[in-house]
């Protein structure tokens, strides 16, 4: 790891070149203003990433050099390679740090380390939402009051069909009447996996001070603590057993033969 | 739910067909062993299902049908197709309750659900694998002395890549030195998941009256137990809001519009 | 277990005899309302017990033959005796479920239970609650729509200070704004805790056919499922080894002796 | 947080004094040892308390300047006073780490927090045992290798009597035919709370180079990470609700009154 956290930023980058309330929210993309917002901690290094790029800004030097990856996408799921996504969550298992925005709860990535269907109930009605803290001490937490408001922003309400996560962190309250887990922690292999709801692409919420600052921690927090891990089933043979052993009976593979995967 | 709980066995049914040592043991497949043990419990029906059948036994009707599913498969998991692990993982998420078996810890159904590569280090030497019971009170525990052994058994080892489990029901010591967590507990959605380490196919495993019993365990603890929920991402329109509320701002979506998936 | 699950409804009574307010609600105290809903169901037996009670109405005998004991205290969670929760605590780590009501966040037997302070923020406006479902196939959520309403009630707030839950069942919107986890499930030992919040004394809460239907449903989840395990600690000497091993080295202990505890 | 971690190693200091033995092993107590295995570390200060200081070494002012607490006790858990139990355990939920040494699993203060009985099975026969690391990426097992072992220990049987672990970093497989789960992660509050099994006083385990680095990097992983969040569960009178109400209905509280507790 080097001395700064190594954070890449992904976004989809398609409303913000097609719809012009968008594009005038974020002119240098919603993955420009996320990056600028974490840019400006000395102990990050940045850099943006989008589907358009080859091989979607993910190169395979690209995520052996990240540290965290923040990632939104809304329109485009299905369009991003099956085999990026094996990248990506290998890199997660051995440590990297992801956080999930907005509608990437429905993100290949997000579903494929999940293992769920990730759904919810919505609506677009520029509502308020309130945003509570279910653990002040929380390190995702940190500079934050009991809660903060986003006078506009899209409804995501319960049930998420999420697996249990490890920790719930924000709970969000609706204007219209609905609930929301807005904040949970996940730990899939060594990677630390944040999901943060806030984010719809019509509303100026990235610009938002404290949304920046819970971003900014959760980066912070889940930042790799230990090694690269390569987990690859290796077969231990009878003569390198650490108890002394004699094989005995039947067998399906010839000694040193690799097993099935 | 039909008053007798539907348990379909799923197997492979290659090495039977291949290995003559294999068909030895399971003259009727492993599956047909697995099979014969738990009909012998009145409570339950039981059927078989096996790859080399159309949809790989797997139709629509069947697993609507099926509360609990058992798996077992080592040399073709690649050859199970997507669309019907789709299809087994939609229904554990409903509420199926699945029973993975050994060397199923690399089946596609497996890995989507945890999110993990699910690997571990293995040796094929006949050793004597001693299985502890880490909860006694346990279900799936039930009938079960403070521990029981196989006399020959496969050894898998620590580290076994998976997601954290909710509980660990046994831990293995085997005769070469190794531990392994051979029984954890998993909930994605409403299914309840069983990892079950105990199966080679070389050896008569599946006919030791306490793996049958633990199987049998399983089983009943796995039965689904809420409603089938199916999610579905519903749009609530600002009119149909829970409280009243008048939508504001600009949007993405026209009013009814689907969102994206 | 008997054919009947075997439920014991333990009330503080204190308020009841107090407070007009609440004896008007509460004739037969809150006890004696949620016992008469859950008696309804067939398949349960029902008895009551109360603090002003020898032993607080939880002898050794009504303990032992008790599957699922509901728990509702306010003002007297001090009075109740150490040496009865310690019994208490025995018993759902057997595997008797729990059920804890509303104020009982605050009783000695759920924080001890859970190790954290069970804290919360309050407020006594009467007004609306709206509880939402996070898993509607959940089944502690049968029979229960989207959400549900309860016109008056005390507001619990976030940061509730709980050992991360389970599962989260319910979450409640307040009127006055605030979220709270207002339906959480826990595992210690065999017992299996649900933590359910609505139910503020001067509120007739407990007369709600939703609120009665949720504490059912609980009560159905979480009887016991397997054996009682009594542990013990004990002490397995070298000759009793499941291995052959000589003992060798200094011991503090005496064979046989009993360790410190 | 001060920039250096501080650290307070608390040993019960009772069979160093009482047990030749011991005293030969341990002329410094044992956590005498395990402070000075700490202290080789340049970003740790180190300071150690005992049982038989007053306040058993943990006043307020220490604790409040302690970042990590070990915890080493056998044979006068009882002796430990319930209000220094009380503010050890007030420090854990505002962030403090625990690192809670073999037979330690019986002390007041982890009974405390994980609300179970945490027995085991035991035998003292100077056995061999071998620690198998489970997931060796995990920061508390950085610089050791798939295993190691301790030439003479104690032996910990399952059934382990904790509330399910966070995490399982280590298991133990054991000359004489038993294996445990040695090392175990915990949260409670926001401190992380780390079960680590070797350590019986007879052996010279805490002078062991791998049992130290584990200790070490369990201090690094538990260090506190975001603020000392006091709970208080704090009155929200209705005037101040986030949402405009009015109160209205009966009220057990005057407006501003506490709550009981």
């Amino acid at each position: 790891m080097s001395t700064k956290l190594r954070v890449t930023v992904w976004g989809e980058n398609v409303h913000e070149k097609k719809d012009p309330v968008v594009a005038k929210i974020y002119p240098n993309g919603m993955h420009g203003c996320i990056a600028a917002a974490l840019g400006t901690d000395a102990q990050l290094t940045v850099r943006t990433a989008t589907l358009d790029q080859p091989e979607h800004g993910l190169t395979k030097e690209v995520l052996d050099n990240t540290d965290v990856l923040t990632w939104w996408g809304h329109a485009a799921h299905g369009k991003v390679e099956d085999a990026i996504v094996d990248r990506v969550q290998e890199r997660v298992l051995q440590g990297m740090g992801l956080i999930v925005l907005h509608s990437g709860h429905y993100s290949k990535i997000f579903k494929r380390l999940l293992g769920t269907t990730c759904s919810l109930t919505w609506r677009e009605a520029g509502e308020k939402e309130r945003i509570w803290v279910c653990n002040p001490g929380h390190p995702i937490a940190q500079g934050i009051d009991k809660y903060f408001e986003i006078d506009q922003e899209e409804m995501y309400g319960e049930p998420f069909a999420i697996a249990n996560p490890d920790e719930v962190v924000f709970i969000s309250w609706f204007q219209g009447g609905e609930v929301f887990r807005s904040g949970c922690t996940f730990k899939r292999g060594n990677g630390k996996i944040f999901y943060f709801r806030p984010g719809h692409e019509v509303y100026p919420t990235y610009h938002h001070p404290t949304v920046q600052r819970v971003i900014l921690n959760a980066v912070h927090w889940a930042r790799p603590e230990g090694s690269r891990w390569i987990d690859s089933a290796p077969n231990v043979p009878a003569d390198k057993a650490p108890e002394k052993i004699v094989a005995r009976g039947p067998a399906l593979h010839k000694p040193g033969e690799a097993g099935f995967h």
